[in-house]
Protein backbone atom coordinates (compact mmCIF):
# COMPACT_ATOMS: atom_id res chain seq x y z
CA UNK A 1 0.00 0.00 0.00
CA UNK A 2 1.54 3.47 -0.81
CA UNK A 3 0.79 5.22 2.35
CA UNK A 4 1.59 2.32 5.06
CA UNK A 5 4.21 3.88 7.00
CA UNK A 6 6.83 2.59 8.84
CA UNK A 7 7.56 2.96 12.69
CA UNK A 8 10.72 4.45 14.23
CA UNK A 9 11.18 3.73 17.86
CA UNK A 10 14.43 5.19 19.82
CA UNK A 11 16.42 3.12 22.78
CA UNK A 12 18.17 5.55 25.01
CA UNK A 13 20.41 2.80 26.17
CA UNK A 14 22.21 -0.97 25.28
CA UNK A 15 20.56 -2.47 28.27
CA UNK A 16 17.27 -1.62 27.10
CA UNK A 17 17.47 -2.80 23.68
CA UNK A 18 16.72 -6.26 24.45
CA UNK A 19 13.40 -5.02 25.16
CA UNK A 20 12.70 -4.12 21.34
CA UNK A 21 11.72 -5.93 18.56
CA UNK A 22 14.29 -5.45 16.06
CA UNK A 23 14.61 -8.83 13.92
CA UNK A 24 13.55 -7.15 10.97
CA UNK A 25 14.03 -3.84 11.47
CA UNK A 26 16.99 -2.11 10.49
CA UNK A 27 18.88 -0.53 13.57
CA UNK A 28 21.10 2.30 13.16
CA UNK A 29 23.57 2.74 15.69
CA UNK A 30 24.81 6.03 17.29
CA UNK A 31 27.78 7.14 19.24
CA UNK A 32 28.48 10.86 18.72
CA UNK A 33 31.28 10.99 21.10
CA UNK A 34 32.82 9.59 19.30
CA UNK A 35 32.82 6.20 18.15
CA UNK A 36 30.32 6.17 15.14
CA UNK A 37 31.75 9.67 14.05
CA UNK A 38 34.72 8.03 13.70
CA UNK A 39 34.04 5.38 12.23
CA UNK A 40 32.18 7.10 9.30
CA UNK A 41 34.97 9.03 8.53
CA UNK A 42 37.16 6.21 8.42
CA UNK A 43 35.42 5.16 6.02
CA UNK A 44 35.07 8.18 4.37
CA UNK A 45 38.49 8.78 3.88
CA UNK A 46 38.87 5.52 2.31
CA UNK A 47 38.83 2.51 5.00
CA UNK A 48 38.58 -0.75 3.64
CA UNK A 49 37.35 -2.96 6.49
CA UNK A 50 36.54 -2.26 10.19
CA UNK A 51 35.94 -5.31 12.60
CA UNK A 52 34.53 -4.21 15.95
CA UNK A 53 35.49 -6.18 19.07
CA UNK A 54 34.06 -6.36 22.01
CA UNK A 55 37.05 -7.03 23.99
CA UNK A 56 40.61 -5.93 24.77
CA UNK A 57 41.82 -9.67 24.29
CA UNK A 58 40.30 -9.59 21.06
CA UNK A 59 41.85 -6.16 19.76
CA UNK A 60 45.59 -7.52 21.40
CA UNK A 61 45.41 -10.60 19.28
CA UNK A 62 44.37 -9.19 15.98
CA UNK A 63 47.36 -6.70 16.56
CA UNK A 64 49.51 -9.88 17.11
CA UNK A 65 48.63 -10.76 13.53
CA UNK A 66 49.41 -7.31 11.91
CA UNK A 67 46.35 -5.18 11.95
CA UNK A 68 45.54 -2.17 12.59
CA UNK A 69 44.13 -1.10 16.13
CA UNK A 70 41.78 1.93 16.89
CA UNK A 71 41.74 0.70 20.50
CA UNK A 72 39.97 3.27 24.02
CA UNK A 73 38.44 3.15 27.03
CA UNK A 74 36.81 5.90 28.95
CA UNK A 75 38.25 8.13 26.31
CA UNK A 76 41.51 7.34 26.73
CA UNK A 77 44.28 6.18 23.72
CA UNK A 78 45.26 2.29 24.92
CA UNK A 79 48.79 2.05 24.97
CA UNK A 80 49.05 -1.09 22.38
CA UNK A 81 46.89 0.53 19.78
CA UNK A 82 47.81 2.48 16.90
CA UNK A 83 44.74 4.92 17.04
CA UNK A 84 42.28 6.40 19.24
CA UNK A 85 38.66 7.09 19.52
CA UNK A 86 39.47 10.50 17.85
CA UNK A 87 38.10 11.21 14.33
CA UNK A 88 40.87 13.39 13.39
CA UNK A 89 43.04 10.08 13.61
CA UNK A 90 41.33 8.76 10.34
CA UNK A 91 43.30 10.46 7.81
CA UNK A 92 43.38 9.44 4.25
CA UNK A 93 47.09 8.39 4.53
CA UNK A 94 46.34 6.29 7.72
CA UNK A 95 43.30 4.88 6.82
CA UNK A 96 42.57 4.12 3.29
CA UNK A 97 42.19 0.96 1.61
CA UNK A 98 43.17 -0.56 5.35
CA UNK A 99 41.57 -3.00 7.62
CA UNK A 100 40.98 -1.68 11.20
CA UNK A 101 40.21 -3.63 13.92
CA UNK A 102 37.90 -0.96 16.52
CA UNK A 103 37.06 -1.40 20.01
CA UNK A 104 35.89 1.59 22.32
CA UNK A 105 34.06 1.54 25.93
CA UNK A 106 30.27 1.87 24.09
CA UNK A 107 30.11 2.39 20.40
CA UNK A 108 31.55 -1.21 18.98
CA UNK A 109 29.93 -3.03 22.00
CA UNK A 110 26.55 -1.80 20.46
CA UNK A 111 27.44 -2.73 17.26
CA UNK A 112 28.04 -5.93 17.69
CA UNK A 113 24.71 -6.36 20.22
CA UNK A 114 22.55 -5.17 17.19
CA UNK A 115 24.00 -7.87 15.24
CA UNK A 116 20.97 -9.75 14.75
CA UNK A 117 18.72 -7.00 13.45
CA UNK A 118 17.62 -7.34 9.46
CA UNK A 119 20.50 -4.25 8.87
CA UNK A 120 22.96 -2.46 10.79
CA UNK A 121 23.70 1.00 9.88
CA UNK A 122 26.42 3.20 11.83
CA UNK A 123 24.74 7.08 11.69
CA UNK A 124 26.15 10.32 12.82
CA UNK A 125 25.31 13.87 11.98
CA UNK A 126 28.47 13.25 9.33
CA UNK A 127 26.20 11.14 7.76
CA UNK A 128 22.82 12.05 8.39
CA UNK A 129 21.01 13.08 5.32
CA UNK A 130 22.69 10.34 3.62
CA UNK A 131 20.97 8.09 6.37
CA UNK A 132 17.55 9.78 6.04
CA UNK A 133 17.36 9.10 2.31
CA UNK A 134 18.09 5.53 2.55
CA UNK A 135 15.76 4.57 5.26
CA UNK A 136 13.28 6.37 3.47
CA UNK A 137 14.01 4.10 0.02
CA UNK A 138 14.33 0.65 2.35
CA UNK A 139 10.63 0.63 3.54
CA UNK A 140 11.48 -0.75 6.74
CA UNK A 141 11.17 -0.16 10.77
CA UNK A 142 13.66 1.63 11.91
CA UNK A 143 15.59 1.52 15.82
CA UNK A 144 17.68 3.98 17.05
CA UNK A 145 20.08 2.19 19.44
CA UNK A 146 22.09 4.86 21.18
CA UNK A 147 25.52 3.44 22.22
CA UNK A 148 25.32 5.88 25.62
CA UNK A 149 27.99 5.77 28.18
CA UNK A 150 28.26 3.11 30.21
CA UNK A 151 24.66 2.10 29.62
CA UNK A 152 23.63 5.26 31.05
CA UNK A 153 21.44 8.21 28.96
CA UNK A 154 23.40 10.06 26.93
CA UNK A 155 22.57 13.60 25.60
CA UNK A 156 23.90 13.76 22.34
CA UNK A 157 23.28 10.62 21.13
CA UNK A 158 19.57 11.25 22.32
CA UNK A 159 19.39 14.47 20.86
CA UNK A 160 20.69 13.15 17.15
CA UNK A 161 18.31 10.20 17.66
CA UNK A 162 15.76 13.27 17.54
CA UNK A 163 16.99 14.76 14.68
CA UNK A 164 16.96 11.61 12.54
CA UNK A 165 13.61 11.06 13.92
CA UNK A 166 12.37 14.16 13.11
CA UNK A 167 13.80 14.06 9.31
CA UNK A 168 11.87 10.86 9.31
CA UNK A 169 8.73 11.72 10.56
CA UNK A 170 8.55 14.89 8.45
CA UNK A 171 9.22 13.37 5.78
CA UNK A 172 5.56 11.59 5.90
CA UNK A 173 6.84 7.77 5.34
CA UNK A 174 7.04 7.23 9.05
CA UNK A 175 5.29 7.47 12.15
CA UNK A 176 5.93 6.62 16.14
CA UNK A 177 3.89 5.53 19.00
CA UNK A 178 6.90 5.70 21.11
CA UNK A 179 7.96 8.00 23.99
CA UNK A 180 11.76 8.32 23.52
CA UNK A 181 11.48 9.25 20.10
CA UNK A 182 9.10 11.47 21.06
CA UNK A 183 11.24 13.08 23.39
CA UNK A 184 14.26 12.28 21.24
CA UNK A 185 12.41 14.83 18.85
CA UNK A 186 11.87 17.72 21.17
CA UNK A 187 15.08 17.53 22.68
CA UNK A 188 16.58 18.09 19.32
CA UNK A 189 14.14 20.90 18.54
CA UNK A 190 15.26 22.47 21.60
CA UNK A 191 18.36 21.97 20.45
CA UNK A 192 18.97 22.59 16.98
CA UNK A 193 19.10 26.57 16.74
CA UNK A 194 23.46 25.86 18.65
CA UNK A 195 23.78 22.21 18.76
CA UNK A 196 26.92 22.49 20.93
CA UNK A 197 25.75 25.27 22.52
CA UNK A 198 23.12 23.10 23.54
CA UNK A 199 25.65 20.06 24.63
CA UNK A 200 27.64 21.97 27.04
CA UNK A 201 26.14 20.62 29.65
CA UNK A 202 26.73 16.80 28.24
CA UNK A 203 28.67 14.78 30.51
CA UNK A 204 30.42 13.20 27.72
CA UNK A 205 31.42 16.66 26.85
CA UNK A 206 33.16 17.72 30.15
CA UNK A 207 34.97 14.66 30.17
CA UNK A 208 36.49 14.91 26.75
CA UNK A 209 37.21 18.70 27.69
CA UNK A 210 39.11 16.93 30.98
CA UNK A 211 40.82 14.61 28.28
CA UNK A 212 41.73 17.77 26.17
CA UNK A 213 39.85 15.73 23.24
CA UNK A 214 36.83 18.36 23.28
CA UNK A 215 38.73 19.64 19.40
CA UNK A 216 36.01 16.56 18.32
CA UNK A 217 33.09 17.94 20.02
CA UNK A 218 32.44 20.42 16.93
CA UNK A 219 32.78 17.93 13.91
CA UNK A 220 30.94 15.04 15.51
CA UNK A 221 27.95 17.48 15.68
CA UNK A 222 28.65 18.55 11.81
CA UNK A 223 26.02 17.57 9.34
CA UNK A 224 26.79 16.10 6.00
CA UNK A 225 30.36 16.09 5.93
CA UNK A 226 29.46 12.60 3.57
CA UNK A 227 27.17 10.54 1.82
CA UNK A 228 28.95 7.49 3.13
CA UNK A 229 27.17 4.66 5.64
CA UNK A 230 28.71 2.18 7.38
CA UNK A 231 26.92 -1.55 7.20
CA UNK A 232 27.36 -4.65 9.06
CA UNK A 233 28.34 -7.44 7.17
CA UNK A 234 29.17 -10.76 8.35
CA UNK A 235 30.44 -9.07 11.67
CA UNK A 236 32.37 -6.65 10.02
CA UNK A 237 31.75 -3.21 8.80
CA UNK A 238 31.93 -1.97 5.32
CA UNK A 239 30.58 0.69 3.23
CA UNK A 240 27.23 0.53 1.99
CA UNK A 241 26.49 0.35 -1.72
CA UNK A 242 23.23 1.65 -1.92
CA UNK A 243 22.05 0.53 -5.51
CA UNK B 1 29.73 23.42 54.61
CA UNK B 2 26.78 25.77 53.39
CA UNK B 3 27.17 25.77 49.87
CA UNK B 4 27.99 22.29 49.51
CA UNK B 5 25.42 21.07 47.09
CA UNK B 6 23.45 17.67 46.50
CA UNK B 7 23.28 15.85 43.69
CA UNK B 8 19.68 15.17 41.85
CA UNK B 9 20.04 12.28 39.26
CA UNK B 10 17.15 10.36 37.13
CA UNK B 11 17.06 7.18 35.88
CA UNK B 12 14.66 6.62 33.36
CA UNK B 13 13.81 2.75 33.89
CA UNK B 14 14.18 0.55 36.39
CA UNK B 15 16.41 -2.15 34.31
CA UNK B 16 18.94 1.00 34.31
CA UNK B 17 18.48 1.50 38.10
CA UNK B 18 21.51 -0.71 39.25
CA UNK B 19 23.86 1.38 37.14
CA UNK B 20 22.83 4.40 39.48
CA UNK B 21 25.00 4.42 43.31
CA UNK B 22 21.87 4.81 45.54
CA UNK B 23 22.62 3.61 48.79
CA UNK B 24 23.26 7.01 50.16
CA UNK B 25 20.47 8.86 48.29
CA UNK B 26 17.21 9.46 48.32
CA UNK B 27 15.04 7.70 45.92
CA UNK B 28 11.72 9.45 44.63
CA UNK B 29 9.95 6.38 42.89
CA UNK B 30 7.24 7.87 40.47
CA UNK B 31 4.55 6.38 38.16
CA UNK B 32 2.23 8.93 37.13
CA UNK B 33 0.01 6.84 35.03
CA UNK B 34 -1.11 5.43 37.78
CA UNK B 35 0.54 3.94 40.92
CA UNK B 36 1.79 6.62 42.15
CA UNK B 37 -0.59 8.99 41.86
CA UNK B 38 -3.18 5.98 43.61
CA UNK B 39 -0.77 5.75 45.98
CA UNK B 40 -0.38 9.10 47.12
CA UNK B 41 -4.59 9.59 47.14
CA UNK B 42 -4.59 6.39 48.82
CA UNK B 43 -2.87 7.99 51.64
CA UNK B 44 -4.41 11.57 51.40
CA UNK B 45 -7.98 9.99 52.26
CA UNK B 46 -6.55 8.21 54.74
CA UNK B 47 -5.20 4.94 54.43
CA UNK B 48 -3.16 3.40 57.72
CA UNK B 49 -0.36 1.30 55.48
CA UNK B 50 0.27 0.19 51.96
CA UNK B 51 2.04 -3.15 51.29
CA UNK B 52 3.66 -3.14 48.00
CA UNK B 53 3.79 -6.89 46.62
CA UNK B 54 5.76 -7.76 43.26
CA UNK B 55 4.06 -10.85 42.24
CA UNK B 56 -0.52 -11.76 42.14
CA UNK B 57 0.46 -14.65 44.00
CA UNK B 58 2.00 -12.88 46.61
CA UNK B 59 -0.97 -10.66 46.14
CA UNK B 60 -3.77 -13.29 46.42
CA UNK B 61 -2.29 -14.90 49.39
CA UNK B 62 -2.54 -11.78 51.30
CA UNK B 63 -6.20 -11.86 49.66
CA UNK B 64 -6.80 -14.74 51.70
CA UNK B 65 -5.65 -13.49 54.90
CA UNK B 66 -8.47 -10.67 54.38
CA UNK B 67 -6.46 -7.92 53.24
CA UNK B 68 -8.00 -5.20 50.87
CA UNK B 69 -6.30 -5.71 47.31
CA UNK B 70 -5.52 -3.51 44.46
CA UNK B 71 -3.91 -4.97 42.07
CA UNK B 72 -3.72 -4.54 37.83
CA UNK B 73 -1.50 -6.01 35.07
CA UNK B 74 -1.78 -4.15 31.40
CA UNK B 75 -3.87 -1.21 32.92
CA UNK B 76 -6.99 -3.73 33.71
CA UNK B 77 -8.43 -4.69 37.38
CA UNK B 78 -7.28 -8.54 38.42
CA UNK B 79 -10.40 -10.07 39.43
CA UNK B 80 -9.68 -11.21 42.65
CA UNK B 81 -8.98 -7.63 43.43
CA UNK B 82 -10.84 -5.05 45.57
CA UNK B 83 -9.63 -2.05 43.52
CA UNK B 84 -7.94 -1.41 40.22
CA UNK B 85 -5.13 1.38 39.63
CA UNK B 86 -7.03 4.36 38.81
CA UNK B 87 -6.91 7.12 41.95
CA UNK B 88 -10.85 7.62 42.04
CA UNK B 89 -10.85 4.28 43.81
CA UNK B 90 -9.38 5.19 46.71
CA UNK B 91 -11.90 7.06 48.39
CA UNK B 92 -11.53 8.11 51.91
CA UNK B 93 -14.80 5.44 52.20
CA UNK B 94 -12.88 2.71 51.14
CA UNK B 95 -9.48 3.32 52.49
CA UNK B 96 -9.55 5.25 55.51
CA UNK B 97 -7.50 3.63 58.41
CA UNK B 98 -7.51 0.39 56.13
CA UNK B 99 -4.23 -1.27 55.27
CA UNK B 100 -3.70 -2.14 51.25
CA UNK B 101 -1.22 -4.41 49.60
CA UNK B 102 -0.87 -3.18 45.95
CA UNK B 103 0.30 -4.62 42.93
CA UNK B 104 0.44 -3.33 39.23
CA UNK B 105 2.67 -3.93 36.11
CA UNK B 106 5.46 -1.13 36.98
CA UNK B 107 5.03 1.24 39.87
CA UNK B 108 5.13 -1.34 43.09
CA UNK B 109 8.07 -3.24 41.35
CA UNK B 110 10.19 -0.01 41.04
CA UNK B 111 9.16 0.90 44.58
CA UNK B 112 10.63 -2.81 45.80
CA UNK B 113 13.11 -2.89 43.48
CA UNK B 114 14.72 1.08 45.46
CA UNK B 115 14.69 -0.46 49.03
CA UNK B 116 18.04 -0.64 50.08
CA UNK B 117 18.45 3.14 49.16
CA UNK B 118 18.45 5.25 52.21
CA UNK B 119 15.26 6.47 52.03
CA UNK B 120 12.67 5.54 49.12
CA UNK B 121 9.25 8.59 48.76
CA UNK B 122 6.65 7.79 46.30
CA UNK B 123 6.53 10.94 44.53
CA UNK B 124 3.94 12.54 41.99
CA UNK B 125 2.51 15.81 40.49
CA UNK B 126 0.07 15.26 43.34
CA UNK B 127 2.76 16.29 46.08
CA UNK B 128 5.44 18.02 44.09
CA UNK B 129 5.75 21.19 46.08
CA UNK B 130 5.95 18.73 49.58
CA UNK B 131 8.79 16.66 48.03
CA UNK B 132 10.55 20.16 47.01
CA UNK B 133 10.41 21.02 50.40
CA UNK B 134 11.21 18.19 52.35
CA UNK B 135 13.92 17.08 50.02
CA UNK B 136 15.41 20.49 50.32
CA UNK B 137 15.37 20.41 54.32
CA UNK B 138 17.05 16.81 54.26
CA UNK B 139 20.39 17.77 52.55
CA UNK B 140 20.82 14.20 51.10
CA UNK B 141 21.64 13.34 47.22
CA UNK B 142 18.19 12.88 45.08
CA UNK B 143 18.12 9.84 42.06
CA UNK B 144 14.46 10.19 40.88
CA UNK B 145 13.36 6.66 39.48
CA UNK B 146 10.70 6.43 36.80
CA UNK B 147 9.24 3.10 37.31
CA UNK B 148 8.61 3.34 33.01
CA UNK B 149 6.01 1.23 31.07
CA UNK B 150 7.44 -2.38 30.75
CA UNK B 151 10.99 -0.86 31.57
CA UNK B 152 10.79 1.25 28.77
CA UNK B 153 10.89 5.46 28.74
CA UNK B 154 7.95 6.81 29.78
CA UNK B 155 7.15 10.05 28.38
CA UNK B 156 5.15 11.74 31.77
CA UNK B 157 7.61 9.87 34.32
CA UNK B 158 10.45 11.93 32.83
CA UNK B 159 8.39 15.09 32.47
CA UNK B 160 7.80 14.88 36.04
CA UNK B 161 11.36 13.81 37.43
CA UNK B 162 12.55 17.11 34.70
CA UNK B 163 9.77 19.55 37.03
CA UNK B 164 11.05 18.12 40.13
CA UNK B 165 14.45 18.34 38.99
CA UNK B 166 14.02 21.73 37.56
CA UNK B 167 12.49 23.12 41.16
CA UNK B 168 15.95 21.63 43.36
CA UNK B 169 18.42 23.27 40.96
CA UNK B 170 16.19 26.36 41.16
CA UNK B 171 16.19 26.28 44.32
CA UNK B 172 20.38 26.60 44.51
CA UNK B 173 20.97 23.43 47.13
CA UNK B 174 20.99 20.83 43.99
CA UNK B 175 23.55 20.46 41.13
CA UNK B 176 23.68 17.59 38.31
CA UNK B 177 25.94 16.26 36.18
CA UNK B 178 23.25 14.10 35.11
CA UNK B 179 22.45 13.77 31.35
CA UNK B 180 19.01 12.62 32.15
CA UNK B 181 18.32 14.88 34.79
CA UNK B 182 19.10 18.16 31.71
CA UNK B 183 17.30 16.26 29.06
CA UNK B 184 14.28 15.48 31.60
CA UNK B 185 13.86 19.09 33.07
CA UNK B 186 14.26 20.40 29.61
CA UNK B 187 11.15 18.43 28.41
CA UNK B 188 9.17 19.92 31.49
CA UNK B 189 10.46 23.21 30.34
CA UNK B 190 8.56 22.39 27.07
CA UNK B 191 5.88 20.72 28.77
CA UNK B 192 4.41 22.76 31.64
CA UNK B 193 2.23 25.66 29.32
CA UNK B 194 0.35 23.23 28.44
CA UNK B 195 1.02 19.14 30.80
CA UNK B 196 -1.86 17.71 30.07
CA UNK B 197 -1.88 18.61 25.97
CA UNK B 198 1.58 17.78 25.89
CA UNK B 199 0.80 13.89 27.32
CA UNK B 200 -1.28 13.65 24.20
CA UNK B 201 1.60 11.74 22.08
CA UNK B 202 2.86 9.67 25.59
CA UNK B 203 2.00 5.68 24.70
CA UNK B 204 0.40 5.74 28.43
CA UNK B 205 -2.61 7.79 27.47
CA UNK B 206 -3.91 5.87 23.95
CA UNK B 207 -3.27 2.77 26.45
CA UNK B 208 -5.35 4.30 29.09
CA UNK B 209 -7.89 6.12 26.44
CA UNK B 210 -8.24 2.05 24.75
CA UNK B 211 -9.42 0.95 28.48
CA UNK B 212 -11.84 3.89 29.01
CA UNK B 213 -9.60 4.93 31.90
CA UNK B 214 -8.08 8.39 30.80
CA UNK B 215 -10.72 10.17 33.06
CA UNK B 216 -7.86 10.41 35.44
CA UNK B 217 -5.56 11.80 33.77
CA UNK B 218 -6.03 14.98 34.21
CA UNK B 219 -6.29 14.79 37.94
CA UNK B 220 -2.63 12.57 37.98
CA UNK B 221 -0.96 15.53 36.43
CA UNK B 222 -2.73 18.24 38.60
CA UNK B 223 -0.21 19.33 41.05
CA UNK B 224 0.13 19.67 45.21
CA UNK B 225 -3.39 18.22 45.85
CA UNK B 226 -1.57 17.03 49.43
CA UNK B 227 1.30 17.41 51.51
CA UNK B 228 1.55 13.90 52.03
CA UNK B 229 4.43 12.04 50.87
CA UNK B 230 4.37 7.82 50.97
CA UNK B 231 7.96 6.62 52.58
CA UNK B 232 8.75 2.65 52.58
CA UNK B 233 9.58 1.65 55.99
CA UNK B 234 10.27 -2.24 56.70
CA UNK B 235 8.75 -2.57 53.17
CA UNK B 236 5.98 -0.93 54.04
CA UNK B 237 4.69 2.41 52.61
CA UNK B 238 3.85 4.51 55.72
CA UNK B 239 3.03 8.55 55.64
CA UNK B 240 6.18 10.28 56.24
CA UNK B 241 6.70 12.40 59.77
CA UNK B 242 8.08 15.45 58.29
CA UNK B 243 8.94 16.99 62.12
Amino acid sequence: MEDQKNSIEVCFSPLLFPLYDHSDSIVVVVDILRATSSIITAFHHGADRLIPVRTLEEAKSYKKNGYLIAAERDGRVLDFADFGNSPDNFTRERVGGKTIVYSTTNGTQAIQMAGKAHQVLVGGFLNISALEDYLTSRKKDVLILCAAWKNKFSLEDSVFAGALTDRLLENGHFDTICDSAHAARDLWLLARGDLVGYMDKAANRTRLKKLGLDQAIAYCHTRDVTDVIPVLQNEELVRLKKS
